[in-house]
C-alpha cells in the first residue's frame, strides 16, 4: 500500500502546537484544500473542499501541485485566501480525539525548483504530470493556524509559532540537495532513501511507502545535520 | 483499529455518478467540513476546512453533530453554506485516481430524531456527549456534488440525482426502528449489528467496527428489504 506514513501523529510530551502542527503538515500525504467557489450573483460563495497530494517545504511552508482544469486551482485563481486540513486522527480509537491542524494561508505560483523537486520526491507518481504546461507548483504563505490536538486541546497559532525560524541552520537547506546524495550514495531504490531535509528531521520513502524521522531537536549545523541523517538511515537498515 | 470501512469505495461497473457520490458518503466515517470563516473586514472571509465524522440519512442527506463551541460551528451560524468533502481514496496505490466527492449544500439544525439516532448508532462515542444542551444535530440540505472519480473523471451532479428519490421503499424508511430491531433479535455486541437501513444498503457495526453492505438495485417494498437485510447478515455470520 502507497501513501501511507508508517507512524500516525501523537503530541509527544513538550512539543509546543506549532511544532505540532508542523509536524502534522510534514508527516501528511494528502490533505483537504479548501478554497473559495463563485457561485454566482445570487448565491455569492461557497466554501469549497477537495483531495490534494501535499509536500512541506524546509520551514514548514505547504507546497501544492495543481492542475490549472481543476476547479480548486480556478478558485485560487480568483480567489488566493485557502485553508488546508492536515488531518493526524488515521489510527485513533476515536477520531475526535486525534490531532489535526487548518493551515490557513494565501496560495501562490511559485516557480521555486526546490519546492518542485520536495513535491516530486514526496509523490513519484506526480512526475508524470509535473511537467505538464497546465500544472503549477503553488506555495501556501502561511498566516495562522487552528490546531485540535484532542477534544478540548485547541489553539490558535500565529505565523511566527507555525513556520520554522529561517535562523535554524540555513546552511543545512541551502545545502539540501548535496546533502541527500551524499547520505543516500550507494543505496538503491528497494532501499529506504532520504528524499527530503529539513533540521526538525528528514523524509524516507522505499518505493511508494513513506516515513519521517523526527530529531530530538532542531540540527544547528552541517555537520549535526549530516551526522542524524546517517544515523537516520542506518537505523533502519538494521531494522530490517 | 476504530472506524475503519472494510472495504474502501470503487467505482462499481454501471453505478451512475449520483450513485457513486452518495455511496462514498455512506461509507465514510469521518469527512472534512469546509465552511466560511469570517476574518474581519480588512481580511473578508477564509474557508475553513475541518475534521468532522459524518452519517448519511435515509435518502443520503449528509448528518453531522456539532458542538456550539466549535470553530465551523460559529462559522456555520454566520453563514450555512458548506462543503463536506467524502474520500474514498484510502489505500489506492496512487491517491489521485482514487473516488472522491466534493458535497455542496447548507447546513441546517435539525431536531428530527431519526437523524440523531442514525449518527449516533455510527458513532457509539458521540453517545456520551450527544445529551449535552451544546452539542446539535445539523442536517446538510444539499445542492449539488462535484464528484472526481479518478483523474479525469470529473462530473458535476445536481440535487435530483444526487439524494435516492422519496419513492424508493418509503415505507421502509419509515419502519426503519422497527425493522433493525427485527433482523437484530437475538445478536449480541460481539456480533456484526443492522444500525441503519436505507433501500440501498444496510450498515452494520461491530464493536466500533463499521461495515456497509450495498444491495445490487434499491429494494422496492418491506418484504424484500426484510429478506435482503437477513441474508446480508446471514452472509456475515458465515465468514466466521
Amino acid at each position: 500500500m502507497s501513501s501511507a506514513v508508517a507512524r500516525p501523529a501523537e503530541p509527544a510530551r513538550g512539543e509546543s502546537p506549532g511544532t505540532l502542527a508542523r509536524r502534522l503538515l510534514r508527516e501528511a500525504v494528502k490533505a483537504t484544500l479548501a478554497t473559495r467557489l463563485e457561485a454566482g450573483a445570487e448565491e455569492g460563495s461557497w466554501p469549497y473542499a477537495s483531495l490534494v497530494l501535499v509536500a512541506a517545504d524546509v520551514d514548514g511552508t505547504p507546497i501544492l501541485l495543481l492542475s490549472k482544469l481543476a476547479q480548486h486551482t480556478h478558485n485560487i485563481d480568483t480567489n488566493p485566501h485557502v485553508s488546508l486540513l492536515v488531518d493526524g486522527t488515521e489510527g485513533h480509537p476515536d477520531v475526535l480525539t486525534g490531532p489535526r491542524a487548518t493551515l490557513l494561508g494565501r496560495a501562490r505560483l511559485s516557480e521555486d525548483p526546490q519546492s518542485k523537486r520536495r513535491f516530486v520526491a514526496r509523490h513519484p507518481s506526480a512526475s508524470f504530470y509535473a511537467g505538464f504546461k497546465d500544472f503549477h507548483v503553488y506555495r501556501i504563505e502561511l498566516d495562522r493556524a487552528h490546531l485540535v490536538a484532542g477534544f478540548g486541546r485547541i489553539d490558535w497559532i500565529e505565523r511566527d509559532q507555525l513556520l520554522l525560524p529561517a535562523t535554524h541552520c540555513q546552511s543545512c537547506s541551502d545545502s539540501e540537495e548535496a546533502l541527500l546524495a551524499s547520505v543516500n550514495e550507494g543505496r538503491d531504490e528497494q532501499q529506504w532513501r532520504a528524499i527530503a531535509f529539513d533540521p526538525e528531521g528528514v523524509d524516507l520513502r522505499r518505493g511508494t511507502a513513506l516515513r519521517r524521522i523526527a530529531f530530538d531537536e532542531p540540527v544547528a549545523d552541517m555537520k549535526q545535520a549530516r551526522s542524524r541523517l546517517k544515523r537516520a538511515l542506518e537505523g533502519l537498515s538494521t531494522e530490517g
